[in-house]
């Protein structure tokens, strides 16, 4: 296995909030057949985690990439290529979705996501799923197989039962290290954000990641998705960014595909996804322009960051976190998985 | 009590879908002090409903604009001034909001509510809640005293549990026309939506009426709300637009402050309160050509409407549908209310 890291990703030690994108290898105007993005939350990350966990978190990225992009590769939809990877994210227990997913205050595991197509604007979301093994694949069957877009709490898991979804007991959700994550919040009497800044986890082998991915198929269709676990400690019923749509998810096959991650009470108030697309279709200003002003001028350092890809194929990871585990693909040979600056 | 009735107003017998804006008294430029635009749901409302049925309907309207209008004129923030209309609408059992709010499948009630300040981007929403008599107040304590944006279900109650906010049972939002409307949809095996399009309502006394209201006070600041009992005989757990910031409630000092009605999965899906905003700030357009943009060019016939409040005290009434509950008033004197074009 060969990680394709961007150059310097390791040797820079500062911790200087400033974000990267990655390069384009064509000029911007020049249409992919395909393209994919992904996170797995952004946040404080430090730098000197053990350089194991650090690969692991790399493989994964990795092994989730190369998915989306086969998928992509072979012809198959951005629905589907969103679906499948974050399901394989949702089932990676390193992340804040599916399994592994963080703890609530009362000690139980409610899971949001959402997905949309760029098509048809259609969309599902689900939020305070607490039985469904992969609530990405609820959220998309929301989008086809109700009439409506987005279900809560115990109408969520209702819905699931009329479907042939596959379910799991709460507990499948639990790993040890987000049991511990839970009582060192409780410790501090603190609601722990996806992209908590408590330098307290500095150094410790805990990440906040939400998964969400945005991706271009061969149609010229766009997609977006995102799946979460919400806050460590959170209270029951709240809902975070990633099942609203155009706060966390939002796809328009006439500008962008977007998934978010962080503070998710200042993405909704935001409404930080969409306003990517809006900016792009009302200001003509570019992907990564419109990122970048959403990113660094309407939130605040250290808020989280956003993947997109454009209906050109161009793809944008845009964080003003210390880190964002991240990778993206194209039809043009990109496959870039990264961490840090 | 003296209704001042845009021209016309009982005269036109077509029902072209049409819509009329408020005229402005004085040109678009003028700052307003203060001003105020309320909805209670569009829909197809029916020009041969009963002369007594639609009086008391416009006195209700009449009545709510007072209360705003005099609060604002008072002084009062925008803020006060959206939660106090909307308190007053939800205790009036003729709109779809508190009590008299519909049936679902269960024959319960849930209900949902949203409002944000547009001075700094705050917000807050509640949506399944089942025993909160005035959802928008339990929706403003979201977004004053938690530091989250959204709540859902049990978790919702178990906030309210939490706050000096008045309880009461299920069963207080029930009225007898609203079990009527349930079992009527059942008999139809269709879920009847706000601005329900079934010619089989028409000519009955039946409205299906989320309320909303947007605000510009003396002190320049916008605010915004909504709130609902949603669709007849929907599904528990489904949420609608009314609590989602973005789609039924947006607000922002540097644009306008907004509240829909209609069709709540369309209006998510394209972003309905929080786009009309977005067109303002970045393509320049007036509140009344984005309104109609939105409205007219990404909505389809039908699906419902808005009423907005620009920074300068410009309102905008727009709907696609037959009619739409709506009243606007200003410290120009502006002071009217209107069901159909």
């Amino acid at each position: 296995m060969i990680l394709l890291l961007t150059a310097g990703l390791w040797l820079t030690g500062s911790c200087d909030f400033e974000t990267t994108e990655i390069e384009e290898p064509m000029p911007e105007n020049h249409k992919k057949d395909f393209a994919i993005a992904l996170h797995g939350g952004a946040g404080v990350i430090s730098r000197d985690i053990d350089p194991e966990v650090r690969d692991n978190y790399l493989s994964s990225l990795e092994e989730a990439l190369t998915l989306g992009r086969d998928l992509l590769a072979d012809g198959g939809s951005s629905l589907d290529a969103v679906e499948a990877v974050i399901r394989h994210m949702e089932d990676d227990d390193r992340f804040n979705a599916g399994r592994g997913a963080v703890f609530t205050s009362e000690e139980k595991h409610e899971l949001d996501a959402s997905i949309m197509s760029g098509f048809d604007l259609n969309a599902g979301a689900v939020t305070g799923v607490r039985t469904v093994k992969n609530p990405i694949s609820l959220a998309r069957k929301v989008m086809e197989e109700s009439q409506h877009v987005m279900f809560a709490g115990d109408g969520a898991e209702q819905f699931a039962d009329e479907t042939n979804i596959e379910r799991v007991a709460n507990s499948y959700f639990s790993t040890e290290r987000r049991r511990e994550q839970l009582q060192q919040a409780r410790d501090q009497a603190a609601v722990m954000l996806d992209h908590s800044g408590d330098s307290g986890l500095k150094g410790k082998r805990d990440r906040y990641s939400t998964v969400g991915v945005a991706a271009l198929d061969r149609d010229g269709n766009l997609a977006a998705g995102t799946s979460t676990g919400g806050m460590t400690n959170k209270k029951p019923g709240r809902v975070g960014d990633s099942p609203v749509i155009a706060a966390g998810t939002y796809a328009d096959n006439n500008s962008c595909a977007v998934s978010a991650t962080g503070h998710g009470e200042k993405f909704i108030r935001n409404v930080v996804a969409y306003q990517i697309c809006a900016i792009m279709e009302y200001q003509g200003l570019s992907l990564a322009e419109a990122a970048r002003s959403v990113i660094h001028e309407k939130l605040d350092k250290g808020d989280g960051g956003i993947v997109a890809v454009d209906k050109q194929g161009n793809v944008t990871l845009e964080f003003s976190t210390a880190g964002m585990f991240r990778g993206a693909a194209d039809s043009d040979g990109l496959f870039e998985v990264a961490i840090w600056d």
